[in-house]
C-alpha cells in the first residue's frame, strides 16, 4: 500500500533520497547503519560512473562495466528500498514528493541528488545535432554517430571515390570536451588505422572549440598549457577564443574574434553548457504554495539551488540538496559540480541525520579538495594534486594517478577487474574495444550521394 | 573508384560475400590466402556471437562480450575489404550486386550468407509485442522488457499495494526458447531475490509454449524429456501441444486439445518461426530478367534456396548460398540451420574456389554432424554428441561441455577471457551481470494504475 502523505510518522524516520548518482548513493550507505527507513528513487535503475562515460562513447568499455543497478548495490542495505521512477513534484509544508507514475511519497527527511544535464543556452533544437554525454544511451548514441561516419565514408568511396571531410567538432574545452576529443584522435589514429581500406580514419580531424581562452579553465593555467600541448600532439586541433554561434546538419559556425567560420562536421558532440536538474524549480516554485510558508529557495543563473553550510535550503532543514544541483560556496568560491564534492555532500547528509538522531548538532560542511584530473587519449592526463601532496602533474605520471583513482572508485569487484583488464587489453593490442553500431544508420547532415550510380543492366 | 559492373576482370578473380555471420567469416577466412580480391558485404558492422545472444536478453553478459565488429576480425587479412552496406538486387547474368546505398558491386564469385530471421508467420504485426532474438538490438530489447517489468511491479506494489501477475511466457520449445525460458527462471529466481523490498522475483511464473509434442524436437527424444524435466525442476512451466492463436498487449492465446485459454503476460518472446533472408527471393526473381536464362533457382517454403552437393543453385556455379539461407539435403535429411553447418558451408565455398583457381574439380560438400546442445538455466544443459564419440549427456557433464565448446568458439582471445570471467564471477556470487534497462520505460499492455493515487495536499 502507499504510505499515505498524511500517516503518524513511524518510530523510524523515513528518509528519502532522489537520484542515484553518486551523491545519492553516498547519502544511502551513509545511513546504512542509522535506525531509518531509506527510499532511493531513481528515473533510472542504475547508477552510472560518470567519469568514464566518454571511454563508453569511444567504444572502449561496454555501458555495464561503468554502469550497475541501483537497487544490486543497495541489496545488502536491509533499511533501504529502491524505486525507478520520476519525481514530478515536492511538497515541503506537507512532507511529499510525487511521481511520474501517480506514487506518494512521504518523508521525514529529503535528500535531492539529481545532478545536472546539458544546456543549450535556449537553443534545444542543437540537442539532436550536437549530443552531450551524460547518460548511457547518450554515450552510445556518441559511439554510434562516430563509428557510423566511417563507415558511410567507406561506402561512399566505394561507390563515388570521395567523401565528405572527416571532421569531429567538439564543443566545449572543459575536462568532458577534452577528454573526448583526445580519445577520438586516439582511436582513429592508433586502434582504427588498419581496419579500413579506401579511407584512412587517421586523415580525420578533430576540432575543440572552447570559448574562453583555454581549456580546462578550471584548473591552474600550466596544465591548462600542458592539456592543449598534448591534444596539439595528439593531432587535435584546439581553437580556444571561439565561440559557436550556429549549428545545424552536417556544420558548425563558429566565431574567433571578429572573424565568423563555417566548418563542415560529420559529427558535433556537446560537451560546452551545463544546467541543473529541473527538481531545484519545483523545489523553488511548488506546484501547491505551501501551508506554511518558508523562506524562499533561491537557485542560481544555472538551476542549482543555494544551500548553506548545513547544504539545506533556507528554512528547511529536513531537506538536503547535494551534488551538482547544490550552489555551496566555501571561502569565496563556488564548490565545482565534480564526483568528489558530490560524494562527500551525499555522506554529510547521513551524517547530519545522524547527529539529528543522536540530539547532538551538526557540523558545518566542509569540502575537502583532493585535486582534479583530466586524461587526453591514451597515455597522457593532467591531474592538479592538492592531496595528500601538493603537485602539477602531466604525462605518464598523471595518467596512472587517474587510472589508479578510477579503478579504485569503481563500484564493484567484477567491474573493477573487467574494466582494468579491458584497459590493458586494449591499450597493449590497439584492439577493437567495443565497436558495435546499433540502432538505426544515418547521420543529421551526411550528404546525399553526389550522383545516382548507374542501374544494373 | 566504383567498379562498374561491365569492367574487365581482374587477374585477381572478386570474390563478394553478402553476410558477416558464421558461413561468411568462415568463407572470407578460406580465401584469405588465395589470389582473389574479397568484399565482404553486411548491413550491419559486426559479427554476432548467436549461441550466446541469450545470455545478453537475460543480462548476463554485455553486447560486446559476444560480438566484434567484422573489419577488426579481418583487418589482418590485406586481401578483405568490409562494406557495411544492405544489399538489394542480385543480377547473376551481369555478375553484380547492388546495395541500399546505390553502389554496384561486380563478382566473379558469389557467397550469400545472410541468414535467416523471425518468422510471424504471417502476423507481422505480433513483432512488436512478441520480440524474437536474432540481433543484439534484439536482445537488449528483450533485456529491457524483462527487467522493467519487475521495476514497474515493484512501483505498483508502492502505489497500490498490488501489481499484474509476472507472468513471462515464451512461444517456441526450440533451442533458442529453451535457453530463454530457463535463464529468465535462472535469474528471477536466484540472482534477482534480494534485489526487491515489495516483490518476490521468484514467485514470477514463467511459461513455455510449444506447439508439437516436446520441447527440442529435433533432439532424441530421451534429451527432450531430460531438458523438460531439468526446464520444471527451474520452475518452467512447460505446456508442450499448445499451439499460439492469436496475441495482444499483455496477453496471449493459446490452444491446447479443444481447450483455448487466454493468459496475461507482461513480457512475451517469440522463439517459434524462422524464415529465411529476402536474398533467397532477390535471387530466385531477379528485379531484370537475366539476359541469359538461368535454370530457375528455387525456394523452399521458408525461403531458403534449394542448393546442390556444391551449394551452388542450379546453373550458377559461381554463385554459393552457405549458412541458413541454404537447403541443403543429406542422406534424405535436411541440413539443419544452426551454426555449425553454416561454419563448414562457407569453409566449403573457399576450398571450391581455391580448386577452381588450380583447375582441379571441386569435391561434393558433405555435412560433418559433431551433435548440438543446449543450455538449461544455471549448470544445466542437454547435448547430442555426436564426434568424436556418440553420447546424450545431460546435467553438469553438458554443461561444461557446452561452456567448453562456446568459449573455444568466440572470436578473440579478450572476447573468451572476459566472457569466462563474467560467467565464473556470475555464477559464484549470484551477481547482477548486465542489467541496464535503457531506452523508453513502457510496456505494451502494462495495465494502467487502478486507481488514481489522492493528489498531494
Amino acid at each position: 500500500m502507499a504510505q499515505p502523505a498524511q500517516s503518524v510518522p513511524t518510530a523510524r524516520p523515513r528518509v528519502l533520497i532522489i537520484g542515484g548518482g553518486f551523491a545519492g548513493l553516498n547519502a544511502a550507505r551513509g545511513v546504512a547503519h542509522l535506525p531509518v527507513d531509506l527510499t532511493l528513487v531513481d528515473r533510472r535503475n542504475h547508477h552510472t560512473f560518470q567519469p568514464l562515460l566518454y571511454q563508453v562513447a569511444l567504444a572502449v568499455l561496454s555501458p555495464a562495466d561503468i554502469a550497475q543497478p541501483i537497487r544490486s548495490i543497495l541489496r545488502n542495505q536491509p533499511n533501504a528500498s529502491v524505486l525507478m521512477d520520476e519525481v514530478t513534484g515536492i511538497d515541503t509544508s506537507a512532507r511529499a514528493v510525487s511521481c511520474a507514475s501517480g506514487a506518494t511519497l512521504a518523508y521525514d527527511y529529503l535528500i535531492i541528488a539529481t545532478g545536472a544535464t546539458h544546456s543549450y543556452f535556449g537553443r534545444d533544437d542543437w540537442a539532436p545535432l550536437a549530443p552531450g554525454l551524460k547518460s548511457v544511451e547518450d554515450a552510445t548514441e556518441i559511439r554510434r554517430r562516430v563509428l557510423l561516419a566511417f563507415e558511410l565514408a567507406e561506402r561512399q568511396m566505394v561507390e563515388h571515390g570521395s567523401h565528405p571531410p572527416l571532421n569531429f567538432v567538439v564543443i566545449g574545452g572543459g575536462p568532458t570536451g577534452v577528454e573526448l576529443a583526445g580519445a577520438i584522435a586516439d582511436i582513429t589514429r592508433l586502434y582504427m588505422r588498419r581496419d579500413f581500406r579506401q579511407i584512412d580514419p587517421s586523415k580525420s580531424r578533430v576540432l575543440l572549440l572552447e570559448g574562453s581562452p583555454r581549456v580546462l579553465a578550471a584548473y591552474p593555467a600550466d596544465l591548462s598549457a600542458k592539456a592543449e600541448a598534448s591534444l596539439t600532439h595528439l593531432g587535435v586541433e584546439v581553437h580556444t577564443g571561439t565561440r559557436v554561434t550556429n549549428l545545424g546538419p552536417g556544420w558548425v559556425e563558429a566565431k574567433h574574434g571578429d572573424t565568423t567560420t563555417r566548418i563542415e562536421a560529420v559529427v558535433t558532440l556537446w560537451a560546452a553548457g551545463v544546467q541543473a536538474s529541473p527538481l531545484g524549480k519545483l523545489l523553488a516554485a511548488p506546484p501547491s504554495p505551501p501551508a506554511t510558508p518558508a523562506a524562499a529557495v533561491q537557485l542560481d543563473k544555472r538551476g542549482c539551488v543555494l544551500v548553506d553550510d548545513h547544504l539545506n535550503p533556507p528554512g528547511l532543514p529536513n531537506v538536503f540538496v547535494v551534488g551538482d544541483l547544490a550552489h555551496f560556496e566555501q571561502d569565496g568560491h563556488q564548490v565545482p559540480g565534480v564526483a568528489q564534492p558530490a560524494m562527500q555532500m551525499g555522506t554529510y547528509a547521513a551524517h547530519a541525520i545522524a547527529a539529528d538522531l543522536k540530539g547532538k548538532p551538526r557540523p558545518a560542511f566542509r569540502y575537502f579538495d583532493k585535486g582534479d584530473m583530466a586524461t587526453i587519449g591514451r597515455m597522457d592526463a593532467v591531474a592538479n594534486v592538492v592531496w595528500p601532496f601538493k603537485a602539477h602533474l602531466g604525462g605518464f605520471p598523471a595518467w596512472i594517478t587517474w587510472i589508479a583513482v578510477h579503478i579504485f572508485f569503481l563500484i564493484g569487484f567484477r567491474n573493477r577487474f573487467a574494466v582494468l583488464l579491458t584497459w590493458v587489453w586494449t591499450y597493449f593490442t590497439f584492439s577493437r574495444g567495443a565497436r558495435l553500431i546499433t540502432g538505426d544508420q544515418s547521420l543529421p547532415g551526411w550528404p546525399e550521394k553526389p550522383q545516382p550510380s548507374p542501374p544494373l543492366t
